[in-house]
């Protein structure tokens, strides 16, 4: 399997994959979400070797996602909080979670997420920030942006005709 | 590294790293969304083996979320299309870029989206499809869904918890 980092590409989707693509990463997040903090519970829930659970944590720590705070000194033990870094997170793991429920929960979403304010457990929508209108695919063109103003990722060919899938 | 299959996992963050959590396959369908349907384009833009490139291609089409489609045949060549199942990844590459956007591009976005209905670049948002208000992991409480009412995932200790991160 070919591991080549994609610290150097310079794409933010390449970018995020930096940071939680590693198998387990994104498992270890959403754990954090529900509220796991401690080693033995993710080693539990996931049923991971410790020492893959240890580099995983480790590169979360690094990568600023998890924050490592001190719960005892006799003996010294730390529990794993998510940063504000790692909170930005939620929005991946919502669209994957919606992902697998449409596509891959043949029984039903195995999960259900309510909105606290309305107590509706609907999906999540993507919506333009600007006009508010439900956006898909379908209506967005993908363009040159201010941190590549060569287009970058979108290079020559794909420049033109990366509108609509 | 451990690669376990997430597919017995009963959740459905789990069931879409299953399909897309392999290093190299959402760049392959990031790909696939600027309009990349050809394995030579593929191979030059990600610049990985055609070993690796094959395996990850043919795993996509397996799931289902690429088909392959002929082109010509005579020398036989097929190009990949995103089957609807792939296109519904969308909001999973929007919010990754989003994050990668806000969290990992010092110099500003690569790429910019544009909303072609109203021509703003503005974040796409995350709002509850019920009331339209916008949501984070704030405004969310877990519990157990229809097709898991034991709780599955959240289990007994993160299921009271599992709240507001």
């Amino acid at each position: 399997m070919e591991r080549k980092s994609f610290a150097e590409m310079d794409c933010s989707v390449a970018q995020c994959l930096e940071v939680v693509g590693e198998w387990w990463s994104l498992l270890i997040v959403r754990d954090a979400f529900l509220g796991v903090t401690r080693f033995d519970e993710f080693q539990r829930r996931l049923g991971i070797s410790r020492n893959v659970l240890h580099q995983r944590l480790d590169r979360l720590v690094d990568a600023g996602v998890l924050v490592k705070v001190p719960y005892s000194t006799k003996p010294p033990r730390s529990e794993y909080r998510l940063t504000p870094r790692g909170k930005d997170l939620w929005p991946v793991l919502t669209a994957m979670r919606q992902w697998g429920d449409q596509h891959a929960a043949p029984n039903g979403p195995p999960v259900s997420v309510v909105h606290t304010a309305c107590g509706s457990s609907a999906p999540i929508d993507n919506v333009c920030s600007s006009c508010g209108a439900r956006v898909t695919a379908r209506d967005v063109a993908v363009v040159p942006g201010l941190g590549r103003p060569d287009g970058g990722v979108l290079g020559r060919r794909t420049r033109a005709r990366a509108t609509r899938a």
